[in-house]
């Protein structure tokens, strides 16, 4: 036999080994999440005995303490609470709207809320016609001579055709950001979305809008209607072009307030200055449980400390789980640890995010840095008996993002994505939605995949 | 340029713009689904207006005409109503269950379900002590004298550790289905089995039994505990090994009645007489809706005849879609459509059955006979932007069962399995536990099979 020859045939034994051995841990890591995971029961606590959790409010401050005593009890050597400043919107009482018919005086309840970040209308509400759009470019065509002192509905579907249902989110929820104020621009008193969902319901969808004042000095409130509401207020235009909509909010904004992360850490044995780090996000908005948004995320990420512990196995690099606060409506956690990493000069093998629901296991959304995206991509066959199906290029995620000026390879979890957009920033998004196994499945492919970048990062 | 390589060179272009070609279909395949299915409608009809619709039972008919309708609403150009036996048994009055402790002579009544074609029990009940088996291993070495005059209580865990749940349902359906007869043998007088479920819900699960009278000539009632019941009875016999358990049932079976399968057809352009069929079950158990097992089924089947006739596309060989009667207890119309097909001698390319749920695609298996699976295989590619992640060896189900020996290549599509034994034969089999484009996802991966097999095999 050639040399060269053995040299390939013992390379491959050893590829071929390796692969066995780590297929052999992957199904004892599975083994230990769906018998032993305490993720589900972690879910339930968060969900029911705290409930919504928008940044800064009490309810905030209680999820910090509790996922502080949860990373303990997980098996965190350390927990350290990071200080950071986030964003302090309130929406007081339930904000409502009410259509009057222009020919029979008749008035119809509709079922909105309004958009985190908003301005109340004035005490009495704002009262005034309709003007619906389908889009940015209807909007600016219309101009201020059939916009002005009325309240602007942006009527934009979701595209039922994107199979990924996070694309049809990112091709309207611009509407929700940026609307009021382009809207104001041309005088609109008020807008009103349709909510960024596919699913025909009467819950509306909240979530962040954003004032640009370089598009517009004045400030109007916003709101999502229901996906139904959003039918009915179309339709009734149809037939009554000069009905009024009035609506009425009681949101107010404060000033920043003093809040946390939470970062559970486990020491590396080899090189515990090194990071590998997975996260989720504490806060949500206030109108559900946060139970797939995005508590489903941190009961993992809490998850892979007791899976180290648990499963008595000894990361090389350090691990850090990480309850992320004010994704919602600010990032301030998000951007507090990227400052902390850049004063410390911390070095991350990884960063992980799962922000994406307690949903089933579909993939990993992996970066090319460092090579990161080629290794995952390598260890898919590990993968495919857990129906962990592809390993895309290019991830991340909103509380990871102010890592990326530092390379760190950025990894997004990726869960099946159909029935997200149903509950998403609703009141339905509560503990009940959650599957047990898909959020320990979920769990186990995101600790699998930190033991195996540990191990030959 | 040589001979050879300008062949190699022209078949491998042919090849690819075929794929090229069948991946722009398929492309709007999915979009057809995506915005004209009537699935989810056509199933909150059945599941809605008609509800539970166990063989033999009024809504049994009623459904099978509302089928009728609905394939030739979909573009049937016929519909059949193929005359099959059905079982006929019936629930009755709801059974029920109560512990009575030894010591305290308190009582706690019990979630229970009987089982599908068990006798009932005398009208004042029967009121006897348990033994718990773990195994039918156990009950043997416990035998009759540890067994005789009590009631058997199976309490047999699903296998968290499974990935796919159906294999954990396959290891311990048995106690469902030959529990009684088993325990019957050494002298019980009732048996109940542990939900087959590994969610911890007060839901019992119903499903087939079958008495076996080579094992025992004597039939005794049987019944289900919802999971947190059997914990319940569980811990109970460990502190109270003398309690008894009283246990009320009144079903009745009937002798065998007449129904029908339902069958759309779309006439074949080139092969008429050549079928590729796609079915699932009309018949539901009598306590749920019946939706994802298996109204999810019949509207997909459906969907695929709107699929060519609403797409304009006409298919080569005709195209069935089958609304079988009688899977969950009896399979008599699975059996008569194999018997026409032997009295017939249809020939079939492929069947397809879809009974496994209404949820996110997954894959599909498929038999190797005929080439099937290789040619499916070879599809893959195809429908990967669609999420469609395996193409496993094996596959069909059991209304389709009876045509394997007539060599027809079966299929079974394969959804995400996580959530589908939360709810199997229970109450909870309902309407609002389907996503609608989950169900439309499902649709538009049979139809995009069928398509592919009419095109090419």
């Amino acid at each position: 036999m050639k040399l060269l020859k053995l040299f390939i045939l013992s390379f491959t034994f050893s590829v071929v080994t390796a692969q066995n051995q780590d297929s052999i841990t992957l199904r004892k890591i599975y083994d230990h999440y769906l018998t032993q995971s305490k993720s589900y029961k972690n879910l339930e606590t968060l969900c029911k005995t705290i409930g919504p959790r928008l940044s800064g409010s009490a309810n905030a401050e209680k999820a910090v303490y509790w996922a502080k005593k949860a990373m303990y009890d997980a098996g965190a050597d350390t927990v350290y609470l990071q200080p950071c400043m986030v964003t302090h919107w309130e929406r007081g009482a339930k904000e409502s709207a009410v259509i009057s018919y222009s020919k029979t005086k008749n008035l119809k309840p509709l079922n909105l809320i309004a958009l985190g970040g908003s301005v109340a209308t004035p005490e009495n509400g704002i009262n005034a016609k309709v003007i619906e759009v389908k889009s940015f470019e209807e909007l600016e065509q219309l101009g201020e001579k059939n916009i002005k002192g009325k309240i602007v509905f942006y009527n934009v579907f979701f595209n039922q055709k994107n199979i990924r249902t996070g694309t049809s989110y990112g091709e309207t929820v611009k509407y929700r950001y940026a609307g009021a104020s382009k809207a104001a621009k041309y005088g609109a008193v008020a807008s009103v979305v349709r909510s960024m969902s596919s699913n025909a319901s009467d819950s509306p969808h909240t979530g962040a809008m954003g004032y640009d004042t370089a598009v517009s000095k004045v400030k109007i409130p916003t709101f999502a209607l229901s996906f139904l509401a959003a039918d009915q207020l179309s339709a009734d235009l149809k037939t009554d072009a000069e009905l009024k909509l009035t609506l009425k909010s009681f949101c107010k904004s404060f000033p920043d307030a003093p809040s946390f992360n939470v970062i559970g850490e486990i020491k590396g044995s080899e090189k515990p200055n090194e990071y590998i780090i997975t996260g989720g996000h504490l806060d949500s908005w206030d109108n559900g449980e946060g139970a797939h948004d995005d508590g489903a995320g941190v009961v993992q990420s809490i998850d892979a400390l007791a899976m180290f512990k648990k499963m008595g196995i000894q990361p090389k690099h350090s691990i850090r789980a990480i309850a992320f606060m004010n994704e919602e409506n600010g990032l301030g956690g998000g951007k507090a640890y990227g400052k902390e990493t850049e004063e410390k000069n911390w070095k991350h093998i990884a960063a992980i995010e799962t922000d994406a629901g307690g949903f089933t296991p579909r993939g990993f959304g992996v970066d090319t840095v460092g090579g990161m995206y080629k290794s995952v991509s390598a260890w898919l066959p590990l993968f495919k008996p857990y129906f962990i199906s592809f390993i895309n290029q290019g991830g991340g995620g909103a509380d990871i993002s102010p890592l990326e000026k530092f390379n760190v390879p950025c990894i997004g979890y990726e869960p099946d994505s159909q029935r997200y957009f149903d509950i998403h920033h609703t009141a339905d998004d509560t503990f009940d939605k959650v599957n047990k196994r898909e959020l320990e499945l979920g769990g186990a492919a995101i600790g699998s995949l930190i033991y195996l970048i540990d191990k030959y990062k």
